[in-house]
């Protein structure tokens, strides 16, 4: 089970391929993207969107793990953050792989086991899960906690319904 | 010259079609479409971008004109107006269309002559270009008002280039 984690930002995007094993999680690929800058909305949410579908068409992931956003900076921002996240979630929906999404807390609660953690906290931890000692942005962090906390969740949710 | 104007709303997307000819503009299409409601992001992004590909594809315009957006209202629902947009952008993008974006108060000076004026008095300006009697929701007559304020904007451009 191939799961893509995605933490979508405007100036970077990161991006996370973990497998789940039978000997446990491994890292597949961690990856930072940049988008263009400069005022060409097209121009970024159209690389945005081929990467992503490049990327699909490359490792076939089979379900795509994206943080649900929450905050409290202005409409401008998170109208923003919103436009690349379409782009993205519209790129996974192209290629037909279900998107799921996870509440920062929640990613966090179940990565570090404290909803409040901080960044760093959580890169820390995803190496220790993952066994490696890579210095990732940490917006890649991110992406391979909220796919870690996708197959935290859907172990979770299997266990419940096969009681 | 066939523009495609876009008024990305998350409950409804208003479309436009229109193309300039010797005798003046030309209603192509003019096309509300519905995403699907509910919680699925993945779906209702990936119905815009599927909607908009095709439409792309059959109709093939040159160019798009969407409205960018500045607005009050909180953080959640400009992500939301974001997501959809980003999607929308992204299927122009896919299909290599630039996509140019006008601010709502540039819309309406062009349209109506006056950058406060109402959707409904937009709306009349549109039909009476346009030399329509239709009646469309709001959200199309705002995508058909960009792509003519688009092509308001080309000719202006144009002009002054020549000179």
């Amino acid at each position: 089970m191939l799961i893509l984690g995605l933490d979508p930002g405007s100036r970077c995007m990161g991006i996370g391929l973990i497998e789940e094993q039978e000997a446990g999680l491994r890292l597949i690929l961690a990856k930072a993207i940049y988008p263009p800058k400069g005022n060409d909305l097209g121009e970024k949410l159209g690389f945005i969107f081929k990467e992503l579908v490049e990327l699909i068409d490359t490792f076939q992931p089979k379900e795509v793990a994206i943080e649900d956003v929450f905050f409290a900076t202005n409409a401008r921002s998170a109208l923003k953050l919103g436009q690349v996240r379409g782009a993205a979630v519209a790129a996974c929906a192209w290629k037909n792989i279900p998107v799921f999404s996870y509440e920062p807390t929640k990613v966090k609660q179940s990565v570090v086991g404290v909803g409040r953690a901080s960044k760093e906290q959580v890169s820390f931890m995803v190496k220790q899960i993952l066994k490696v000692k890579d210095n990732w942005p940490l917006d890649v962090s991110d992406a391979l906690a909220v796919a870690i906390a996708h197959l935290n969740t859907r172990r979770f949710n299997k266990m419940v319904q096969s009681k």
